[in-house]
């Protein structure tokens, strides 16, 4: 699946004419304004929840608000992280970034349109191989009976752009509304673009979330992507603005529906528990954190996605 | 530094007669036998220690008993792991196995003297690429004035024979006479064989057991040695023994140097966020973990590792 994607952007790098500079810099700056509303959306979303709980645990917790924390990248940009940890969101965090810089010509080699001139730079990225900005959150909720979710949407330029993206959900115990849920937003986004992205982007999503050492999927999965470039960019990102729009939809909703529960201490554990696997798949699999990691990104906001409390009994 | 053992061992891939079979088949049961009698020992030394306890936490918990598994590997082999959750001990592992079987073609070029004929067989192996055997440890305590510890020695055959292992210690807060300790008692089993064994051994494992992405290690180290072959089988068997004596030596020790002592709500906290970079480490470099779990190794014996309990706050 991800690699019939790649293949196409590839074949484009060797078509497509370079994009004339002043269409490159509103793209840029069109792409990095929709995360940041997108975040202030959701954050919206996460502090009214925390405001409306009203179920027997907790009862000693505030409602949370969320702390931001500005980072630079020593290469190039920077990014906001919003953390809460409240009544309802043991931890949560919505991550912005808009980056860009150089890659070495062995990685480059690796990224489409990387080793070609021209580079896209501009008055935000003069010179750069490349320019990515994203929004990425994870929550991990008090509650055994709500749902961890994880979105992600996406906007890389090198001399070719794409966009990428997807959402996933983490139940304890499933909850097949939930999942109905969650999964119909989803497909109703894509249906509205391209009756062929929901099943490719939903299979992706199972594919990738996948433990082979437990023969277990993450979660109830949702949809993934990659490498999109239709060749109509106003198209693309109308999909990955609406991926983002389908996820607060459908996330909140989740939430409310099971937040104001009460959970014995044994529900609790095996929560702990599930997240032990969460913890496994995000250092043992997950490329966006070990490419992270690995290349010098930074740790307090790429590991925001840990658990913050998980047992291996 | 693990670069020149592997070029010493590779180098005598070229050289070195084969072993005679009877005289493999004593090695191999001499080997295995070896490390059957240091799990004895080690489980005996930790439930007395369970026993002794006369701290003031953990009042309910009765003193711990080690349970064991035997597992079946598919492609030839087993092993037993011994789990003990205690009232010192939150949860400790101790895994000896004996494995053998084939390597793909692809793999046997990776690993000194698996792709040269004849291969290692006999009665417990006939015909196999390799034979493994080993003993590993690995300690979580409930007390964060107790360190964690680790250890493992094994021993590998192909068409060559080598050695490796070692032990490193992980305080919570470190604390210099265990730290003392922990090396003397390494360092005393190196010297004892080779002068140039502790600073070549203690300086591997500093360099293996590092966290680039926190810029820390992972303790205060030990000794950490693999492909050892000096020529001398007898010798690097006799070595090998003696790591493993050395950790009973010490290990047990550092332990009762502390376990009566109680602890706050807020070190046993810390303890907790210090074990997520324990978990961190495991499942993003250690080797063993890597290769067992992605080459469908005994997923629960090889996360026996992970701590029983963590924290990304």
């Amino acid at each position: 699946m991800s690699f019939d994607a790649r293949a196409v952007l590839d074949a484009r790098a060797r078509t497509s004419p370079p994009e004339d500079p002043e269409v490159a810099a509103e793209r840029r700056q069109a792409a990095s304004g929709w995360f940041r509303e997108l975040r202030d959306r959701l954050c919206a979303a996460f502090e009214a929840i925390e405001d409306d709980y009203a179920g027997p645990m907790n009862p000693d917790l505030a409602p949370g608000r969320f702390e931001r924390t500005a980072w630079e990248r020593p290469g190039g940009g920077g990014g906001e992280m919003s953390v809460m940890r409240g009544r309802v969101f043991e931890k949560v965090g919505v991550n912005i970034s808009v980056v860009h810089g150089g890659f070495s010509p062995e990685f480059a080699k690796q990224i489409p349109g990387a080793d070609r001139d021209p580079a896209p730079g501009g008055a935000d990225g003069a010179g750069a191989q490349f320019w990515a900005a994203g929004v990425s959150l994870v929550a991990h909720m008090w509650s055994p009976h709500v749902p961890a979710a994880h979105m992600n949407t996406r906007h890389i330029r090198t001399t070719l752009g794409w966009f990428g993206g997807g959402g996933d959900l983490t139940p304890i115990t499933p909850h097949a509304p939930d999942t109905a849920r969650f999964h119909g937003a989803f497909k109703a986004a894509c249906d509205a673009h391209d009756a062929d992205y929901y099943p490719r982007f939903k299979a992706w999503c199972d594919d990738y979330f996948f433990l082979p050492h437990r023969g277990e999927t993450r979660g109830v999965g949702g949809i993934f992507y990659d490498y999109l470039d239709s060749g109509d960019w106003a198209r693309d990102f109308a999909f990955t603005r609406d991926v983002g729009l389908a996820f607060l939809d459908a996330y909140p909703a989740i939430i409310r529906a099971h937040m104001n529960r009460s959970w014995t201490e044994a529900e609790r554990d095996y929560q702990l528990i599930r997240r032990g696997r969460y913890a496994e798949f995000n250092l043992l699999y997950d490329r966006g954190t070990q490419f992270g990691l690995k290349t010098g990104g930074n740790t307090e906001a790429i590991l925001m996605s840990m658990p913050p409390h998980a047992k291996w009994p």
